[in-house]
């Protein structure tokens, strides 16, 4: 059998350029650049729960990174430095390998280096933190957003959902369709590159893990304002784009989580540079909504006005 | 039922004045002090491996926090910010206030502040990310040992795995003597104050969580050099002091793990430095032994100079 040290050894130490000291020591050693902040992040992904038990291991080592990536990017934040904490029931090099090439693969698109981290028999879990920089006045905080303030979606919401809802027999896509809400669900790309963008044009922003409008109620809150959200500005595209069931289509779009688009906002004054930007990265970026004075909750409109009755926000771990 | 994010409010939120931003945003924001080095660490801990289902919150809140320390004391590093990622079964309130108590305790010994984190649903599983600090040349690696050094080791090893030895039924424990044993095993006091004492005068160090000859050897294995420990120079306390087994004795002192006392090695010239840092701090530091050319591997010498047989080094999670 392997050995804990092996394992590590074989899979998870590649060279650190960056690092003063990678894996292999008590800590790894890290040299933070002048004038930067530290941002930090960490998420833990259960079998059973965030992935369902024999997930491809390539596709695990990607989405467990991405998403936290995807919260370095909702801040602005450069990714710089992981450690992986690994639970494994058994340690079988077919999987280690697929999966260390799923994380390294991600990692290397965006020149992130693996420095430390914890190697155990258990329930298969994967918690990672991320430690990135970003400029001490562009960090994009949630508390930032103010009245008046364009709401914006990167790419689309839904896809990642509607998969899940596939999977659980509660609707049927043709093949073509469930593969690319698949993939979104599976291999979901972080916005890094958008992030780094909306440093000075985004005056808040979040991440859409537990749903748009889950998330966005975490921006409102910190931010004490209300939005008003016009339900068919929402993009939708791929198999929601052709979906006719309304409702399980708006609960996808609306509530359904694992996306990892970037809900931001943004002054007035911004919209051109913003246009400008989709433009030049080739990814949509579309006003959905606006921040509106009021308590923290947003308020769902059809195109005539009327608000909408949404029956849950998104997903909550313990509800 | 209390939510994720309630869960978080409620105890997982208490004020980190040190950071620019802590819990409840999707990075914590944090301000590395000029001319440090950052030293990141991270440790899982899974219930029925690192510790039984069924173990008391606050010891678990307390030692899951404390292997990290450890860590960072075994680097010389000044421990300044945690992340931590909590699967759990259930919600219960009563567990989840008894870990935070256990948790912010420990923390609040060291100032440390709880900036960021992650709370699931799945099998009881801690996994903490330690950040801290340390000046660029004061950093005490595994690769620094040099033959003729000494080798040190604080307080006493082998306490811990006593503990297990009598959960197991492998050995009979006074009360008074298992008390003390499983508070070792359970609550360990990371070498913090130790560590930071020891920038400029150990040359390399490591904590000895996995078994002092195992953890000796990851220094040996990093440093090209081999070792003597001469077995009767190693302190034993408490109820190994008393222990007439001599097998099982010797088992938890060399073997044993969760010690988390600190190893290092030091040249000649700071034995007096040393000794007095011992008298000073309160804590006894021993020479147990010497770095010496050679395979990276530790001949363990009784007192007539005689090699003994070891036939476990210590714990390895996949053999």
């Amino acid at each position: 059998m392997i050995s804990e040290f092996d394992i590590i050894r074989r899979y998870f130490s590649r060279p650190t350029a960056s690092a003063v000291l990678g894996v292999g020591d008590d800590c790894a050693l890290l040299q933070p650049s002048p004038g930067m902040l530290l941002a930090a992040t960490t998420d833990m992904l259960v079998a059973g729960r965030h992935f369902p038990e024999g997930t491809d291991a390539g596709t695990l080592g990607h989405k467990s990174l991405a998403v936290n990536l995807s919260d370095l990017a909702a801040m602005g934040a450069r990714p710089r430095w992981a450690l992986l904490a690994l639970a494994l029931p058994e340690a079988d090099e077919g999987w280690l390998a697929a999966f260390a090439d799923g994380f390294y693969r991600l990692a290397g698109d965006h020149a992130i280096e693996l420095i430390g981290g914890d190697t155990t028999r258990g329930p298969l879990t994967v918690s990672i933190t991320v430690i990135g920089e970003v400029p001490a006045n562009a960090a994009l905080r949630r508390d930032a957003a103010l009245a008046g303030d364009d709401i914006w979606l990167s790419g689309a919401t839904g896809q990642a959902a509607l998969a899940l809802e596939h999977l659980a027999g509660r609707a049927a896509l043709p093949d073509g369709d469930f593969s690319a809400c698949l993939a979104r669900l599976q291999t979901p790309v972080p916005r890094v590159g958008l992030g780094l963008h909306l440093r000075g044009l985004a005056r808040s922003a979040i991440d859409v893990s537990d749903g748009l409008l889950a998330d966005l109620t975490h921006v409102l809150e910190a931010s004490s304002t209300g939005a008003e959200i016009w339900y068919e500005s929402i993009p939708r595209s791929g198999a929601l784009a052709s979906c006719r069931d309304a409702d399980l289509a708006m609960r996808c779009v609306l509530s359904g989580g694992d996306d990892y688009e970037l809900l931001f906002t943004a002054p007035l004054s911004r919209r051109a540079a913003i246009e400008a930007l989709s433009a030049e990265i080739g990814l949509p970026l579309t006003r959905i909504g606006a921040i509106v004075a009021g308590p923290p909750a947003a308020v769902v409109r059809d195109a005539q006005g009327k608000a909408l009755l949404i029956a849950s926000k998104g997903y909550d771990h313990f509800a």
